[in-house]
Protein backbone atom coordinates (compact mmCIF):
# COMPACT_ATOMS: atom_id res chain seq x y z
CA UNK A 1 0.00 0.00 0.00
CA UNK A 2 1.50 3.56 -1.18
CA UNK A 3 0.72 6.28 0.66
CA UNK A 4 -0.71 8.62 -2.30
CA UNK A 5 -1.48 11.80 0.27
CA UNK A 6 -1.30 13.05 3.31
CA UNK A 7 -4.37 15.72 5.09
CA UNK A 8 -3.37 19.25 6.53
CA UNK A 9 -6.29 20.10 8.90
CA UNK A 10 -6.86 21.78 12.50
CA UNK A 11 -7.23 18.40 14.48
CA UNK A 12 -3.86 18.23 15.90
CA UNK A 13 -4.29 15.92 18.42
CA UNK A 14 -6.76 12.87 18.54
CA UNK A 15 -9.13 14.05 21.19
CA UNK A 16 -12.08 16.09 19.49
CA UNK A 17 -12.17 14.65 16.46
CA UNK A 18 -15.60 13.91 15.27
CA UNK A 19 -16.46 10.11 15.66
CA UNK A 20 -17.69 10.07 11.63
CA UNK A 21 -17.06 11.82 8.89
CA UNK A 22 -19.49 14.59 7.71
CA UNK A 23 -20.41 15.52 11.44
CA UNK A 24 -17.26 17.57 11.21
CA UNK A 25 -18.05 20.78 9.44
CA UNK A 26 -13.95 21.49 9.48
CA UNK A 27 -12.12 22.28 6.65
CA UNK A 28 -8.79 20.52 5.12
CA UNK A 29 -6.87 19.81 2.30
CA UNK A 30 -5.45 16.91 0.87
CA UNK A 31 -1.85 17.38 -0.34
CA UNK A 32 -0.68 14.90 -2.65
CA UNK A 33 2.80 13.09 -2.34
CA UNK A 34 5.54 14.37 -4.78
CA UNK A 35 4.98 11.09 -6.87
CA UNK A 36 1.15 11.70 -7.13
CA UNK A 37 1.22 15.13 -7.64
CA UNK A 38 0.23 14.74 -11.46
CA UNK A 39 -2.86 17.24 -12.19
CA UNK A 40 -4.23 14.57 -14.85
CA UNK A 41 -5.02 12.31 -12.22
CA UNK A 42 -7.54 14.74 -10.88
CA UNK A 43 -8.88 15.90 -13.86
CA UNK A 44 -12.85 15.71 -13.57
CA UNK A 45 -12.63 15.71 -9.68
CA UNK A 46 -14.28 18.73 -9.67
CA UNK A 47 -17.96 17.19 -11.38
CA UNK A 48 -17.88 15.79 -7.87
CA UNK A 49 -19.50 16.88 -4.42
CA UNK A 50 -18.61 14.01 -1.94
CA UNK A 51 -15.28 11.68 -2.18
CA UNK A 52 -13.84 9.13 -0.38
CA UNK A 53 -11.04 8.68 1.36
CA UNK A 54 -9.45 5.77 2.35
CA UNK A 55 -6.75 6.05 5.12
CA UNK A 56 -4.87 4.76 7.07
CA UNK A 57 -5.71 4.53 10.90
CA UNK A 58 -2.16 5.39 11.73
CA UNK A 59 -2.79 6.24 15.20
CA UNK A 60 -4.38 2.60 15.93
CA UNK A 61 -1.76 0.25 14.94
CA UNK A 62 -1.30 -2.55 16.85
CA UNK A 63 0.16 -6.01 16.51
CA UNK A 64 -2.37 -8.01 17.51
CA UNK A 65 -5.83 -7.20 16.26
CA UNK A 66 -9.14 -8.33 18.97
CA UNK A 67 -12.89 -9.63 17.90
CA UNK A 68 -14.66 -7.32 19.63
CA UNK A 69 -14.18 -3.64 20.70
CA UNK A 70 -16.16 -1.35 23.12
CA UNK A 71 -17.42 1.75 21.01
CA UNK A 72 -17.30 5.10 23.06
CA UNK A 73 -20.77 5.74 21.95
CA UNK A 74 -22.14 2.98 23.52
CA UNK A 75 -20.52 3.91 27.22
CA UNK A 76 -16.98 2.14 26.50
CA UNK A 77 -18.60 -0.92 28.35
CA UNK A 78 -20.22 -3.05 25.56
CA UNK A 79 -18.74 -5.54 23.48
CA UNK A 80 -19.44 -5.42 20.21
CA UNK A 81 -17.76 -7.72 17.19
CA UNK A 82 -15.05 -5.46 15.00
CA UNK A 83 -16.98 -5.42 11.56
CA UNK A 84 -19.59 -4.69 13.04
CA UNK A 85 -18.15 -1.27 14.20
CA UNK A 86 -15.95 1.44 12.39
CA UNK A 87 -13.37 1.16 14.95
CA UNK A 88 -10.13 1.82 14.05
CA UNK A 89 -8.93 -1.02 16.44
CA UNK A 90 -9.29 -3.89 13.04
CA UNK A 91 -7.17 -6.18 11.42
CA UNK A 92 -6.14 -3.96 8.99
CA UNK A 93 -6.41 -0.54 10.62
CA UNK A 94 -8.28 1.46 6.88
CA UNK A 95 -10.39 4.50 7.64
CA UNK A 96 -13.38 5.05 4.99
CA UNK A 97 -15.00 8.85 5.53
CA UNK A 98 -16.77 10.31 3.21
CA UNK A 99 -15.97 14.29 2.68
CA UNK A 100 -17.52 17.18 0.82
CA UNK A 101 -15.19 18.22 -2.16
CA UNK A 102 -15.10 22.37 -1.83
CA UNK A 103 -12.73 22.48 -4.59
CA UNK A 104 -9.08 22.33 -6.27
CA UNK A 105 -6.52 24.84 -5.30
CA UNK A 106 -2.75 25.36 -6.30
CA UNK A 107 0.05 25.33 -3.60
CA UNK A 108 3.73 25.09 -3.90
CA UNK A 109 2.64 21.27 -3.10
CA UNK A 110 0.64 21.37 -6.55
CA UNK A 111 -2.63 21.01 -6.18
CA UNK A 112 -4.75 20.16 -3.04
CA UNK A 113 -7.88 19.07 -3.18
CA UNK A 114 -9.98 20.92 -0.35
CA UNK A 115 -12.36 19.31 1.33
CA UNK A 116 -14.84 19.80 4.40
CA UNK A 117 -15.94 16.86 7.26
CA UNK A 118 -13.29 14.59 7.15
CA UNK A 119 -12.87 13.11 10.62
CA UNK A 120 -9.18 12.81 10.01
CA UNK A 121 -6.08 13.75 12.06
CA UNK A 122 -4.00 16.15 10.94
CA UNK A 123 -1.01 14.43 8.99
CA UNK A 124 -3.63 11.10 8.04
CA UNK A 125 -1.90 8.78 5.29
CA UNK A 126 -4.26 8.73 2.41
CA UNK A 127 -4.31 5.38 0.25
CA UNK A 128 -7.51 6.26 -1.65
CA UNK A 129 -9.44 8.80 -2.95
CA UNK A 130 -12.69 7.84 -5.29
CA UNK A 131 -16.02 10.01 -6.22
CA UNK A 132 -19.08 9.43 -4.25
CA UNK A 133 -21.67 7.99 -6.49
CA UNK A 134 -24.71 7.94 -5.25
CA UNK A 135 -26.93 5.88 -7.12
CA UNK A 136 -25.03 2.91 -5.56
CA UNK A 137 -23.15 4.50 -2.37
CA UNK A 138 -26.01 6.23 -1.07
CA UNK A 139 -28.65 4.01 0.93
CA UNK A 140 -30.65 6.93 2.99
CA UNK A 141 -32.85 3.83 4.58
CA UNK A 142 -30.16 1.65 5.70
CA UNK A 143 -31.00 0.39 9.19
CA UNK A 144 -27.58 0.85 11.03
CA UNK A 145 -28.11 -0.87 14.45
CA UNK A 146 -26.26 1.13 17.51
CA UNK A 147 -25.52 3.82 15.52
CA UNK A 148 -29.23 4.39 14.63
CA UNK A 149 -29.55 4.18 18.88
CA UNK A 150 -27.15 6.24 19.73
CA UNK A 151 -27.24 8.88 16.95
CA UNK A 152 -30.14 11.30 18.42
CA UNK A 153 -26.94 12.17 21.26
CA UNK A 154 -26.58 15.49 20.46
CA UNK A 155 -25.24 18.63 22.92
CA UNK A 156 -26.99 22.09 23.22
CA UNK A 157 -23.78 24.25 22.58
CA UNK A 158 -23.18 27.35 24.94
CA UNK A 159 -20.84 29.54 24.15
CA UNK A 160 -20.39 33.76 24.47
CA UNK A 161 -19.58 35.77 21.30
CA UNK A 162 -16.45 37.01 23.17
CA UNK A 163 -15.37 33.55 23.69
CA UNK A 164 -16.21 32.06 19.93
CA UNK A 165 -15.29 35.47 18.19
CA UNK A 166 -11.27 34.48 19.38
CA UNK A 167 -11.46 31.77 16.45
CA UNK A 168 -11.01 32.89 13.04
CA UNK A 169 -14.58 33.36 11.56
CA UNK A 170 -14.49 30.36 9.28
CA UNK A 171 -13.37 28.28 12.02
CA UNK A 172 -16.75 29.13 14.15
CA UNK A 173 -18.87 27.11 13.00
CA UNK A 174 -16.99 23.86 12.53
CA UNK A 175 -16.10 24.18 16.78
CA UNK A 176 -19.67 24.42 17.52
CA UNK A 177 -20.70 21.34 15.15
CA UNK A 178 -17.39 19.34 16.47
CA UNK A 179 -18.97 20.34 20.17
CA UNK A 180 -22.86 19.82 18.94
CA UNK A 181 -21.10 16.04 18.49
CA UNK A 182 -19.71 15.60 22.02
CA UNK A 183 -16.19 15.49 22.01
CA UNK A 184 -15.51 13.79 25.58
CA UNK A 185 -14.66 10.33 25.88
CA UNK A 186 -18.27 8.69 26.21
CA UNK A 187 -17.23 6.67 29.41
CA UNK A 188 -17.07 9.96 31.06
CA UNK A 189 -19.91 11.67 32.64
CA UNK A 190 -18.49 14.08 35.23
CA UNK A 191 -20.87 17.23 35.72
CA UNK A 192 -17.99 18.97 37.68
CA UNK A 193 -14.75 18.36 34.82
CA UNK A 194 -13.66 20.96 33.05
CA UNK A 195 -12.47 19.17 29.73
CA UNK A 196 -9.82 20.50 27.30
CA UNK A 197 -8.81 19.62 23.87
CA UNK A 198 -7.07 21.06 21.25
CA UNK A 199 -9.01 22.70 17.68
CA UNK A 200 -6.94 25.35 15.27
CA UNK A 201 -4.21 25.59 17.62
CA UNK A 202 -6.44 26.87 20.34
CA UNK A 203 -7.21 25.06 23.79
CA UNK A 204 -11.04 24.80 24.20
CA UNK A 205 -12.26 24.31 28.24
CA UNK A 206 -15.37 22.87 28.24
CA UNK A 207 -17.92 21.36 30.74
CA UNK A 208 -21.19 19.22 30.17
CA UNK A 209 -24.38 18.91 32.20
CA UNK A 210 -27.29 16.97 31.14
CA UNK A 211 -26.77 17.93 27.26
CA UNK A 212 -25.53 21.08 28.10
CA UNK A 213 -21.96 22.15 27.03
CA UNK A 214 -20.71 24.98 27.99
CA UNK A 215 -17.62 26.94 26.94
CA UNK A 216 -15.82 28.26 29.73
CA UNK A 217 -13.09 29.72 28.04
CA UNK A 218 -10.50 29.48 24.79
CA UNK A 219 -7.19 30.50 24.62
CA UNK B 1 -2.52 -5.68 4.50
CA UNK B 2 -3.86 -9.16 5.62
CA UNK B 3 -6.60 -10.59 3.83
CA UNK B 4 -9.74 -11.53 6.41
CA UNK B 5 -11.72 -13.03 3.68
CA UNK B 6 -13.14 -13.85 0.37
CA UNK B 7 -15.63 -13.82 -1.56
CA UNK B 8 -17.59 -17.13 -3.00
CA UNK B 9 -20.45 -16.11 -5.88
CA UNK B 10 -20.74 -17.01 -9.18
CA UNK B 11 -19.04 -14.35 -11.27
CA UNK B 12 -16.32 -16.57 -12.39
CA UNK B 13 -15.18 -14.34 -14.60
CA UNK B 14 -14.42 -10.73 -14.96
CA UNK B 15 -16.35 -10.42 -18.05
CA UNK B 16 -20.08 -9.60 -16.90
CA UNK B 17 -19.59 -8.24 -13.24
CA UNK B 18 -21.75 -5.11 -12.74
CA UNK B 19 -19.30 -1.83 -12.89
CA UNK B 20 -21.11 -1.01 -9.45
CA UNK B 21 -22.11 -2.52 -6.23
CA UNK B 22 -26.13 -2.75 -5.64
CA UNK B 23 -26.46 -2.71 -9.39
CA UNK B 24 -25.71 -6.42 -9.32
CA UNK B 25 -28.71 -8.59 -7.61
CA UNK B 26 -26.32 -11.74 -7.25
CA UNK B 27 -25.89 -13.42 -3.70
CA UNK B 28 -22.35 -14.06 -2.62
CA UNK B 29 -21.21 -15.79 0.29
CA UNK B 30 -18.07 -13.90 2.50
CA UNK B 31 -15.97 -16.93 3.81
CA UNK B 32 -13.35 -15.76 6.42
CA UNK B 33 -9.95 -16.92 6.74
CA UNK B 34 -9.16 -19.14 9.69
CA UNK B 35 -7.58 -16.80 11.51
CA UNK B 36 -10.89 -14.70 11.61
CA UNK B 37 -13.10 -16.90 11.21
CA UNK B 38 -14.32 -15.84 14.83
CA UNK B 39 -18.03 -15.63 15.58
CA UNK B 40 -17.12 -12.89 18.19
CA UNK B 41 -15.98 -10.10 15.46
CA UNK B 42 -19.40 -10.52 14.31
CA UNK B 43 -21.83 -9.76 17.33
CA UNK B 44 -24.34 -7.50 16.48
CA UNK B 45 -23.32 -7.35 12.40
CA UNK B 46 -27.11 -8.32 11.82
CA UNK B 47 -28.02 -5.04 13.63
CA UNK B 48 -26.79 -3.59 9.93
CA UNK B 49 -28.88 -3.81 6.83
CA UNK B 50 -25.88 -3.26 4.45
CA UNK B 51 -22.20 -3.32 4.69
CA UNK B 52 -18.86 -1.80 3.08
CA UNK B 53 -16.40 -4.31 1.64
CA UNK B 54 -13.03 -3.39 1.11
CA UNK B 55 -11.06 -5.75 -1.65
CA UNK B 56 -7.77 -6.07 -3.45
CA UNK B 57 -8.82 -5.44 -7.25
CA UNK B 58 -6.57 -8.77 -7.76
CA UNK B 59 -7.15 -8.86 -11.73
CA UNK B 60 -5.93 -5.43 -11.77
CA UNK B 61 -2.60 -5.09 -10.30
CA UNK B 62 0.13 -3.57 -12.40
CA UNK B 63 3.79 -2.57 -11.65
CA UNK B 64 2.91 1.40 -12.86
CA UNK B 65 -0.05 3.73 -12.47
CA UNK B 66 -1.25 6.15 -14.99
CA UNK B 67 -2.92 9.33 -14.08
CA UNK B 68 -5.69 8.61 -16.12
CA UNK B 69 -8.10 6.15 -17.12
CA UNK B 70 -11.01 5.68 -20.50
CA UNK B 71 -13.77 4.55 -18.01
CA UNK B 72 -16.19 1.83 -20.51
CA UNK B 73 -18.86 4.30 -19.44
CA UNK B 74 -17.97 7.16 -21.46
CA UNK B 75 -17.29 4.87 -24.54
CA UNK B 76 -13.86 3.93 -23.74
CA UNK B 77 -11.98 6.78 -25.28
CA UNK B 78 -11.99 9.59 -23.16
CA UNK B 79 -9.06 10.07 -20.80
CA UNK B 80 -10.59 11.16 -17.11
CA UNK B 81 -8.32 11.25 -13.69
CA UNK B 82 -7.68 8.17 -11.87
CA UNK B 83 -9.06 10.01 -8.69
CA UNK B 84 -12.39 10.89 -10.52
CA UNK B 85 -13.27 7.21 -11.42
CA UNK B 86 -13.75 3.93 -9.22
CA UNK B 87 -11.47 2.56 -12.04
CA UNK B 88 -9.60 -0.88 -10.54
CA UNK B 89 -6.09 0.49 -12.16
CA UNK B 90 -5.12 3.50 -9.17
CA UNK B 91 -2.25 3.74 -7.22
CA UNK B 92 -3.37 1.33 -4.71
CA UNK B 93 -6.02 -1.54 -6.32
CA UNK B 94 -8.46 -1.18 -3.48
CA UNK B 95 -12.11 -1.81 -4.33
CA UNK B 96 -14.79 -0.31 -2.22
CA UNK B 97 -18.48 -1.73 -2.77
CA UNK B 98 -21.72 -1.33 -0.92
CA UNK B 99 -23.33 -4.53 -0.56
CA UNK B 100 -27.12 -5.94 1.46
CA UNK B 101 -26.59 -8.25 4.35
CA UNK B 102 -28.78 -11.04 3.86
CA UNK B 103 -27.57 -12.76 7.12
CA UNK B 104 -25.04 -15.57 8.33
CA UNK B 105 -25.21 -19.03 7.31
CA UNK B 106 -23.43 -21.45 9.87
CA UNK B 107 -20.53 -23.97 7.26
CA UNK B 108 -17.96 -25.92 7.51
CA UNK B 109 -15.98 -22.73 6.97
CA UNK B 110 -17.36 -21.46 10.05
CA UNK B 111 -19.51 -18.66 10.24
CA UNK B 112 -20.15 -16.77 6.33
CA UNK B 113 -22.02 -13.58 5.70
CA UNK B 114 -24.79 -14.18 2.79
CA UNK B 115 -24.38 -10.48 0.87
CA UNK B 116 -26.35 -9.42 -1.93
CA UNK B 117 -25.09 -6.51 -4.67
CA UNK B 118 -20.94 -7.25 -4.85
CA UNK B 119 -19.65 -6.52 -7.68
CA UNK B 120 -16.34 -8.66 -6.78
CA UNK B 121 -15.33 -11.77 -8.95
CA UNK B 122 -15.45 -15.25 -7.33
CA UNK B 123 -12.48 -15.56 -5.14
CA UNK B 124 -11.69 -11.79 -4.10
CA UNK B 125 -9.59 -11.38 -1.56
CA UNK B 126 -11.02 -9.23 1.23
CA UNK B 127 -9.52 -6.92 3.92
CA UNK B 128 -12.06 -5.11 5.82
CA UNK B 129 -15.90 -5.15 6.50
CA UNK B 130 -17.75 -2.63 8.32
CA UNK B 131 -21.26 -1.54 8.85
CA UNK B 132 -22.89 1.08 6.27
CA UNK B 133 -24.06 4.09 8.51
CA UNK B 134 -26.69 6.13 6.64
CA UNK B 135 -26.20 9.10 8.31
CA UNK B 136 -22.77 9.76 7.28
CA UNK B 137 -22.53 7.23 4.64
CA UNK B 138 -25.96 8.01 2.32
CA UNK B 139 -25.55 11.50 0.63
CA UNK B 140 -29.07 10.81 -1.79
CA UNK B 141 -27.95 14.21 -3.52
CA UNK B 142 -24.49 14.12 -4.08
CA UNK B 143 -22.86 15.76 -7.53
CA UNK B 144 -21.69 12.16 -9.62
CA UNK B 145 -20.08 14.16 -12.31
CA UNK B 146 -19.90 11.96 -15.23
CA UNK B 147 -21.26 9.33 -13.26
CA UNK B 148 -24.39 11.73 -13.22
CA UNK B 149 -24.12 12.37 -16.69
CA UNK B 150 -24.80 9.36 -17.41
CA UNK B 151 -27.64 8.66 -14.84
CA UNK B 152 -29.55 11.95 -15.41
CA UNK B 153 -28.64 15.82 -14.40
CA UNK B 154 -29.39 16.68 -11.02
CA UNK B 155 -28.18 19.70 -8.32
CA UNK B 156 -26.55 18.63 -4.52
CA UNK B 157 -28.75 20.53 -2.08
CA UNK B 158 -27.85 21.35 1.15
CA UNK B 159 -30.55 22.69 3.95
CA UNK B 160 -30.33 22.54 7.68
CA UNK B 161 -32.27 21.20 9.50
CA UNK B 162 -34.10 23.98 11.02
CA UNK B 163 -35.05 25.03 7.63
CA UNK B 164 -35.93 21.63 6.60
CA UNK B 165 -38.32 21.18 9.87
CA UNK B 166 -40.49 24.25 9.40
CA UNK B 167 -42.25 22.19 6.64
CA UNK B 168 -44.73 19.04 7.18
CA UNK B 169 -42.73 16.18 7.24
CA UNK B 170 -45.04 14.10 5.15
CA UNK B 171 -43.41 17.31 2.81
CA UNK B 172 -39.76 17.24 3.44
CA UNK B 173 -38.23 14.60 1.24
CA UNK B 174 -40.91 16.12 -1.83
CA UNK B 175 -39.11 19.07 -1.49
CA UNK B 176 -35.61 18.22 -1.61
CA UNK B 177 -36.69 16.09 -4.62
CA UNK B 178 -37.94 19.04 -6.19
CA UNK B 179 -34.79 21.02 -5.77
CA UNK B 180 -32.72 18.41 -7.01
CA UNK B 181 -34.98 18.77 -10.13
CA UNK B 182 -33.32 22.19 -10.53
CA UNK B 183 -36.62 24.69 -10.35
CA UNK B 184 -34.87 27.75 -11.93
CA UNK B 185 -36.07 28.92 -15.42
CA UNK B 186 -33.40 27.56 -17.26
CA UNK B 187 -32.24 30.30 -19.18
CA UNK B 188 -30.99 31.46 -15.99
CA UNK B 189 -27.47 30.76 -14.32
CA UNK B 190 -26.91 33.77 -11.57
CA UNK B 191 -24.50 32.55 -8.81
CA UNK B 192 -25.75 35.72 -7.02
CA UNK B 193 -29.19 35.60 -7.31
CA UNK B 194 -31.79 34.58 -4.55
CA UNK B 195 -34.33 33.14 -6.15
CA UNK B 196 -38.25 32.30 -4.42
CA UNK B 197 -40.76 30.16 -5.57
CA UNK B 198 -44.32 28.97 -3.08
CA UNK B 199 -44.27 25.06 -2.27
CA UNK B 200 -46.76 23.82 -0.07
CA UNK B 201 -47.78 27.28 1.56
CA UNK B 202 -44.54 27.96 2.17
CA UNK B 203 -42.01 30.40 0.59
CA UNK B 204 -38.77 28.81 -0.53
CA UNK B 205 -35.31 30.87 -1.01
CA UNK B 206 -32.50 29.81 -2.62
CA UNK B 207 -29.13 29.89 -4.29
CA UNK B 208 -27.23 27.79 -6.94
CA UNK B 209 -23.84 28.06 -7.78
CA UNK B 210 -22.03 25.35 -10.38
CA UNK B 211 -24.11 22.28 -9.30
CA UNK B 212 -24.77 23.51 -5.75
CA UNK B 213 -28.26 24.33 -4.70
CA UNK B 214 -28.57 25.87 -1.30
CA UNK B 215 -31.44 26.82 0.67
CA UNK B 216 -31.19 30.15 2.42
CA UNK B 217 -34.71 30.41 4.13
CA UNK B 218 -38.24 29.03 4.15
CA UNK B 219 -40.86 31.01 5.85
Amino acid sequence: MKIIAHIKNDYTTKFGIPRQSGLAQTIGYIVFEPEYRVNEALRGIDGYSHLWLIWDFSEAHRDKWSPTVRPPRLGGNKHVGVFATRSPFRPNPIGLSCVRLLGTEQTKDGTVLKVQGADLMNGTPIYDIKPYIAYTDSIPDAVCGFADEVMGDRLAVTITDTQLCKLPSDKQKALVALLMGDPRPSYQDDDTRVYGFEYAGFEIKFTVVGNMLTVKEIK
